[in-house]
């Protein structure tokens, strides 16, 4: 471990740091690696645990005696509606218990604000001359690529240890009608595992906003996703806003996804009852119910609330250990040099890396070539454009532990590399 | 049987015949009847027919070796594109798999027609001044009701035997550049039961349109569901559009919710692959893909394409005497009277019954209180305005038989009071 920052070294030690780091580069591309750590994707250990679902449901009716087999119930079965309703604190007439992606019921809800507007709108968002979000950074990048194909504007705040910067997003909407929302993931952010204080999200649902219809995009994709026994608890922000004057601001998102099967779970929607009537009013248009078999597979296999909980225990028992060897080696390799931060997530998916500014693309370019393959630079903000070039996000969960160990050591070689040229340069 | 026309009784003799039907409508109304013929629905036995998929899949991988556990895959399970590219008669590349609805896909869509134009569209739908589409009638509410939503202005043409008056869909479409699509229900229709002749497709395929991006939503959702050993080959509808010069035109849509559970199935697509990629690009701004576990499922459950027409032949040995059922009881209760005509469909879910003029809504209303509950009159018409108040839609197949005969008793003895209190005026 070297602990002497690079930016000290004088320029022989630099230049003969350089030729060590180039030298450790070239040995890493024999090796032939092939890892990747672009997106948070389960393990296959994890998705085992739910492989009892493929033998599910025992039964073919719901609690109210209807056939799941057959067409209906547009807002999901009641007792799914209920279980994550106490899961994710709403009430169960606030919940929706839809398909298999909460990011298409993301989408969903900015189609119909785009084409019929809000309960709380003027006209339709398409109707406006312009219409922005404000987006915490550095964030999910699919929530910016979905606006940006909407054609709606990006403005950004920092993302901070307690949720977005509050006050900066309070004074943009202040005045500015033409911000109709604002993104937030409130529990263990992707990427960088922030979750939103009780100070954060009531200030974000009592700020005053010039659009009557702003909107709280509140994706809780990791409501339950704890990595720690001391579990964050998401903020109640449905009954903020309710309480602050503003109770369709926010809509709240979430999903099995990562609790069972990727792509094959069920995705939630809550917000208040207004809202929840407004968007089956649309989905209905388009739809005739949801797969009530699969959300009765789920009823069955929970059991209850306290089965969710219970069963996330089993996840972090298997992910914990890949986060705890990303810090281990971004420590050992690292620490000291002045050339990276990162986080030590709670919760979530992600472990959010800042190198040293102007080199996280060539980071990104140096570990892709030797077949290390991260989500490219800059994914996190806007049109992909981090203003710094400093910010890469690490997704350990899916690669057996050796790999992770692996896949770290050569991001750490490369992250010392692309600084030493930076440097040197 | 009362073979005598009631337009030709004497007024003594229609007297007679109203306090006689009065009489056993009344009698009816005692019986506390409680059946619904309301909505195309399969019955418990058809969904007893697919119970194996609840102990399915038993692998976790499809043909490629990808884990369906996990995300990914937009365009579906390349092996169950494949079956139904053979079921539907196109190539695999010019199919998608998708969800649980193909009503979803089809608002899909529209929602990136209207946002972002099609393939051949000189802009987006929503940037005209107005949207027109070609709606064969009797057709299917919901197809009407998608439109209306989205505030699509409709225009009648005539459904005949071999599918839509194709002249009078030309003679729209030549110099109207506000018509930018039509409904197509090619095979065993709704509610008609009409199957499109193979003319009439070439016709559609290649009749000049003024709108260039001009689309045909051809909705096979009844490709496969034959009533008799005689089973309907749908039209090549891809094939006849690319050989015309307008590849782009048609979108199909099938899926086996009928086939297998409804409503937990999976959705099918299928386009010229430019459209595909066009569908594509837009579904994948709000999803990582669809449920994959559901869809090897069906591929282990169905096991080839020859496995779907088997299964399909199982569904008819269960509905075909429901049908037989319906045509048996207006045949002998109306038969002669001239106060009604029906089809007796060779495929589909639907009997179409045409009532005596201005009569339609009062049968409805009849039957709805003596406990037998019809879909709505006019239903089937574009702002649900059935111009003679004539077209009633039976939908026979989830009762029980037992069921079908007593509900369609009800409903011959409606039909005759209705007709005898209108000729009585």
């Amino acid at each position: 471990m070297n602990a002497q920052p690079l930016a000290d070294l004088s320029p022989d030690d630099l230049a003969a740091l350089l030729d060590e780091k180039r030298a450790a580069y070239e040995d890493l591309k024999t090796r032939g690696l092939k890892l990747d750590l672009t997106r948070g994707k389960p393990s296959a250990e994890q998705l085992d645990l739910s492989d009892a679902l493929l033998r599910l449901p025992s039964g073919t009716r719901d609690s109210s005696g209807t056939d799941v087999r057959n067409y209906g119930g547009l807002a999901g079965l009641t007792e799914l509606r209920a279980m994550f309703a106490e899961l994710l604190w709403v009430e169960p007439e606030q919940v929706v218990a839809g398909g298999n992606s909460s990011l298409s019921m993301m989408r969903d809800c900015l189609v119909d604000l785009m084409l019929f507007g809000g309960v709380d709108s003027e006209r339709p968002w398409s109707q406006e001359e312009t219409v922005r979000f404000v987006c915490p950074v550095p964030g999910y990048d699919r929530h910016f690529t979905l606006l940006e194909s909407l054609g709606v504007e990006m403005l950004t705040v920092p993302m901070r240890k307690d949720g977005p910067d509050a006050e900066a997003v309070a004074a943009l909407v202040a005045d500015d009608p033409t911000i109709k929302g604002m993104w937030v993931v409130p529990t263990y952010a992707n990427p960088t595992g922030a979750t939103v204080s009780q100070e954060v999200a009531a200030r974000l649902a009592a700020m005053p906003a010039a659009a009557p219809d702003f909107k709280i995009f509140w994706d809780n994709a990791y409501a339950l996703h704890h990595l720690t026994e001391e579990e964050a608890k998401s903020a109640d922000i449905l009954s903020l806003a309710a309480a602050a004057g503003h109770p369709h601001r926010p809509i709240m998102f979430a999903s099995t996804s990562k609790i069972t099967f990727a792509g094959a779970g069920v995705a939630f929607l809550a917000a208040s009852t207004d809202n929840v009537a407004w968007y089956l009013d649309h989905l209905g248009k388009g739809s005739i119910g949801p797969d009530k078999v699969n959300q009765l597979r789920h009823v069955e296999f929970f059991g209850s609330a306290r089965g969710v909980r219970d069963h996330m225990v089993r996840h972090r028992e298997i992910i914990a250990p890949k986060f705890a060897e990303v810090d281990r080696v971004l420590t050992e390799r690292l620490g000291g040099l002045g050339v990276a931060t990162w986080n030590n997530p709670q919760g979530g998916y992600f472990v959010n890396l800042d190198v040293l500014p102007g080199t996280a693309s060539r980071v990104v370019e140096l570990a892709g070539e030797a077949g290390v393959a991260l989500t490219p630079a800059g994914s996190s903000f806007p049109l992909k454009q981090d203003p710094d070039d400093t910010n890469i996000r690490l997704a350990p969960t899916m690669p057996p532990l050796d790999e992770v160990t692996e896949a770290m050591e050569a991001v750490a070689t490369c992250v010392v590399l692309a600084a030493a040229e930076k440097l040197a340069g």
